[in-house]
């Protein structure tokens, strides 16, 4: 019988017993009943295996259960069922790993990856830059000067905001349009490419018509909050044969690895469920920025992005929060050259204007 | 200008001052951008205004926050983003309530609601029972065969374990045709009619297809998941004029309520902001099952689906967990007539058979 892996950080609360504990996750996410009432081997079979169990310190424990493939019946949102399905209610349950290699005829990952990005916009041996237009509420013909700013100084990537969706002041295709041509002539201009990246994160069927849309107009990948939107609809983007890159947003996200003992680990959302569904870029919260992971996750986010031990393209980390022109040096030393680093307000904020924030900043990444 | 309006219960840090926190909350929320950096009137426009604030104790607030309603764009995505898209990356900061009058034009609540579903069923004044088709792994015909059980004993409500999606053993389509001709059997036998509602948790876009295959295949009523295959996606749902009634699964939502200074409130999750997205039964963990809400948080739950002060049909609470033959007197007296009981294992480990302990919980509820 083929199965696949999970690993969970188990912790107890007082009185509660390591072999029940793991047991009551072994039924709770296959069978749902007591197994005295299963009757007979072909439901026995669908129940997790406990396959590797080893005490961390008191109270907490590594454990790897296996769970029978064909308990999925083929489908992604059934894989999302098993991994935390009801088990998300209860305590003292973490997901720190799966072993993807029996679900990759399920779970495709990147269909671009970093390996291709860095080849289609020929950026190979250097961190790329990347960066947010914004404010909601701007007219489309606002970011699209911001757009122009931002690529004749010489970014990278140009992303929308997250909540720049399809509001009367920027509708999506009229700003999709403004955007493509903001790069268009910086191009024309400069003779080098930013690459622009319209926010889709709609309802489903909206998320996939504007994928289209972005690919006919010329856009060069595309910005998904898949929490919003879905992690179903990455992976069905993915799967699209258009190829566009997808930058993957941690928006409402944030309760899943939140908690220590519960949820999943940040580098397990970000690094290996996120890649697993199809994201080519992950953002997740920097070290120092406005929001609150550590840089042992960071790092380990940073990793499982790039691991090559995965049966997927690789995936680029995008540190988001904390880096600026004046610290993206420390960054880039910690962090690698398999980066892209996204940095938003301190160059619209810089007293030389965007354009000269930028050239600066694009020094750096070329001599790093 | 438009706005809506969210409550939040907001605790701060050690150092934290609680307007910085709350005009933290009212940009990122917005335009994601330092207020001096907002060059005038139209983007001003775009932030969040607290409208009130009250402390609750050392160190905590209640504030509510009012949106400019342009912000959303006419979307129930952007409205979730909206909601707690960057702040779920934030400590401190729990959502208690929204007032849903300004939003009643993009929210939409159930198609069907908690009255139509007792007109339909033409069963007035009393409690409803439900039950859970299982284990996964098992056939069609045996699956089937336990409907058949459940409906003879004269359970009202039969729906699919969450975890059946489209299995080789018990492939979607095969199962939905069989378990309705199992209760269209039983109905033929004892004159009572028994209501089979199957999971059509999956990618949004196969969700959609289920949806119109269980009405066309003659189920009663269909069991989602929303935090899997997307609340977008319920809601969806809830707008294709189809009407069949939904049961909306906890599966996967747990994070979003277990922390008690984040996320959302479990009466907010379940009762308000499933309810506004199409939800016209929410099962919730129930106090004293294998799951962890205490009375007060249920009864807040069975509140917020039912009260008629929102702008949506109400829901019917479905408490799920812990309810048994044995206790269901209890229950009934703790959370009154207009609630549908969720009872499982119990039934299937009564000594004397599906049948017989259906029909004393049955008289059960004729009597309460």
């Amino acid at each position: 019988m083929n199965t696949f892996e999970i690993t969970y950080l188990v912790t107890l609360l007082e009185g509660e017993d390591i072999n029940e504990k793991v047991e009551s996750i072994c039924l709770e996410q296959s069978v749902e009943l007591p197994r005295a009432l299963l009757d007979g081997h072909a439901k026995e079979e669908i129940v997790g295996e406990t396959v590797y169990k080893e005490k961390r310190r008191e109270g907490e424990y590594e454990v790897v259960i296996a769970w029978p493939i064909a308990n999925l019946g083929g489908e992604v949102t059934q894989f999302i069922n098993v991994l935390y399905g009801n088990i998300s209610l209860k305590p003292g349950i973490r997901i720190t790993g799966t072993d993807w290699t029996e679900l990759s005829d399920l779970l495709n990952g990147p269909a671009v990856g970093m390996k291709e990005v860095r080849s289609r916009y020929q950026l190979s041996d250097r961190p790329l830059s990347a960066t947010a237009l914004k404010p909601v509420g701007s007219t489309s013909a606002e970011l699209a000067d911001y757009c122009y700013q931002f690529a004749c100084g010489g970014i990278d990537i140009i992303k929308d905001d997250h909540g720049l969706a399809n509001q009367v002041n920027a509708p999506f295709l009229e700003r999709l349009n403004a955007c493509v041509k903001a790069v268009d002539k910086a191009a024309e201009k400069t003779g080098d490419r930013s690459y622009y990246y319209p926010n889709i994160t709609a309802t489903p069927e909206r998320t996939v018509e504007r994928y289209r849309k972005a690919a006919e107009a010329g856009a060069d990948g595309v910005l998904l909050c898949p929490h919003i939107s879905g992690l179903p609809t990455m992976h069905l983007l993915a799967q699209m044969e258009i190829n566009l890159p997808i930058i993957a947003h941690p928006a409402f996200s944030g309760q899943l690895t939140t908690h220590k003992t519960k949820g999943f680990t940040p580098s397990y959302l970000y690094g290996q469920l996120w890649r697993a569904f199809g994201a080519d870029y992950v953002i997740y919260p920097n070290k120092g920025g406005r929001f609150t992971l550590d840089t042992d996750e960071c790092q380990s986010i940073n990793r499982a992005a790039r691991t090559v031990d995965l049966p997927f393209k690789t995936s680029f980390p995008m540190p988001g929060g904390g880096i600026k022109l004046s610290n993206v040096d420390h960054w880039i030393a910690e962090y690698g050259l398999d980066t892209t680093f996204l940095i938003g307000s301190s160059l619209y904020e810089h007293p030389e204007g965007i354009k000269q924030a930028v050239q600066k900043l694009r020094a750096k990444l070329m001599t790093s």
